[in-house]
């Protein structure tokens, strides 16, 4: 049992930011450790994962969610292990991954947590990243929308990414010729030596168009889209007849109190193009099918992911800032408790 | 047979349009009518179908299909009587419909042309139109794209167009609330009364997007793309979250030469939105399935259609101009010649 008398810290949103988040938006708060009412989970957090989409929660006008309030807690995955439970499916000790907040302790509904099987053999943090939202999200948008065939040529932008990183090695699985763009010249090489895509550009570089058509001289016939602006400026010009475009984010205009204009759709009509929008909560069965497919990957190393890991709750402003301008390398992760040892 | 001896009239590009087309872009050209070789058919045009499309196949750079050249015969679909034949499944005095041109004769392979029922009761002028490839371009769109369903709110642009009009009848059927978008009081009228959406909206009103919304209070869950621009803004703003777009086309900057920019995509993703561009020569079963579902509602009267006829080949340049600015209503057509009695 959690003593209702021990402290948990909460990060919670101190006022709105304005263009850049910064640490200062956000402040500490201590309270004390609830118990869990009837049907309630309380969880000690290890990891907590940070995605571009929290910028999002941030503005005071939501498309599909509800902003987070001045004084209201970061909503954010989490892995944690149960310290006390009022859930007969949960108890303390069991590792669960859900859906909670930026806290040291969480009290959730058990129907919101999912077990984590103590005989896998994948590290706990990856239930947050390539067995977590960010890889089920690739593989929907994958199989839904991008649908690559064998010989064509898929674009993957933020290739490095948690999300990115995950669809352009299922396009590889699918025998398509997989460009990603990424930000740096260590992470294009990273992208291409150890993930094994077949080239990246660098959308820093001096010409990206030129680059972009280099590296895909048949055009481009489905695009994984995470960070709009000029990346999906120089894209879209080379998109072929019947491309698909599965539009997963646009990290680079997060920030932006006024998002600029965007492209003609012209394009759409003269080459029949598919552009589509999507969530993975809108589909979610696709989670547990990911989870069953990767492990087996996991376990044998041909499905590779790079973790990004920061130490201690009072680090996920300051992660979330970084996300946001691409200083992350790899899935983004803060580490809010240790794991007892198994 | 068609004597050789005697002389055809082709409308010919003279020179490349910039901005509006003007008849003078183009001039007719007289040779005599060729005898058809093995597989090839000649006929006599009765209907020339003026279509938006023609616009871009006058520019230089073509994304799907080949420019038309200097000196070239327009391209167009034609009904017509056959007068010559050496395709054994054509015989003088058969009707047909078929892509041809914008001639008095065409010489066209049998493979391309379909023959028209002679116990048919729709107007030889409907297979242009309702019953061809407009009418067919609005079922593919509407049951592939948009797939309206009972209650949603569904938003046809050009709505009293070839394509438009019937694109919103058949959301009607579908049990949708149907909001058209046209130019002019009168259109609109006539949209509303009978085509019986349940209202429509005058692109050219002072306050576009204050008419659309009071037209649409609970948003837009599809809309049939036909003209861009500004009605395209203002329905993008207003989409629900899963709404669909079928990108017919963009009529508004056909005669542009360089594209505006076009709206930023973030709704995209926020909204989870569909915008899928798409042609019906793509789907080429649609068509002969298109006109065996909706001949029994033209010949009930279900399915209101309405033509806007030119009489004369040489009024098929002023009719291109004129549809590029909604100077038609309805399906626009150019009377060639005129049928034998039957």
């Amino acid at each position: 049992m959690s003593g209702s008398n021990q402290l948990r810290q909460s990060v919670v949103l101190k006022r709105r930011p304005s263009g850049e988040p910064s640490p200062s938006d956000f402040e500490i708060k201590e309270d004390l450790i609830p118990e869990p009412a009837a049907g309630e989970v309380v969880t000690r957090t290890l990891f907590l994962s940070i995605d571009p989409y929290m910028r999002g929660r941030l503005r005071e006008e939501q498309t599909y969610a509800v902003a987070i309030q001045i004084g209201e807690v970061m909503t954010g995955e989490t892995v944690g292990e149960v310290t006390a439970s009022a859930d007969p499916r949960f108890a303390v000790g069991d590792i669960v991954v859900g859906p909670r907040g930026w806290q040291t302790h969480c009290v959730t509904p058990g129907d919101r947590l999912v077990k984590i099987d103590p005989a896998a053999k994948a590290p706990l943090s990856a239930y947050l990243g390539v067995l977590g939202m960010p890889g089920a999200t690739a593989y929907a948008g994958v199989t839904e929308i991008v649908k690559p065939k064998a010989g064509e040529t898929i674009v993957i932008s933020a290739a490095s990414g948690a999300v990115g990183s995950v669809a352009g090695q299922l396009a590889k699985r699918a025998g398509a010729r997989v460009v990603g763009i990424a930000g740096g010249a260590e992470k294009c090489l990273w992208v291409q030596d150890n993930l094994g895509f077949d080239d990246c550009v660098d959308h820093r570089s001096m010409d990206l168009d030129r680059a972009l058509h280099a590296a895909c001289p048949n055009g481009i016939d489905g695009y994984f889209e995470n960070v709009g602006g000029a990346v999906q400026a120089a894209v879209f010009d080379r998109l072929n007849r019947h491309a698909r475009v599965a539009m997963c984010g646009m990290v680079s205009q997060y920030n932006e109190a006024v998002f600029p204009p965007g492209p003609n759709l012209g394009f759409v009509v003269g080459k029949s193009v598919l552009i589509q929008g999507f969530i993975v909560s809108d589909r979610p069965a696709r989670l547990p099918e990911w989870r069953a497919l990767a492990a087996p990957w996991i376990a044998d190393g041909s499905l590779v992911y790079r973790e990004d890991l920061h130490e201690g709750l009072e680090q996920a402003p300051a992660a979330l800032t970084g996300i946001l301008t691409g200083q992350n390398f790899g899935k983004l992760l803060v580490r809010v408790g240790h794991e007892a040892p198994r």
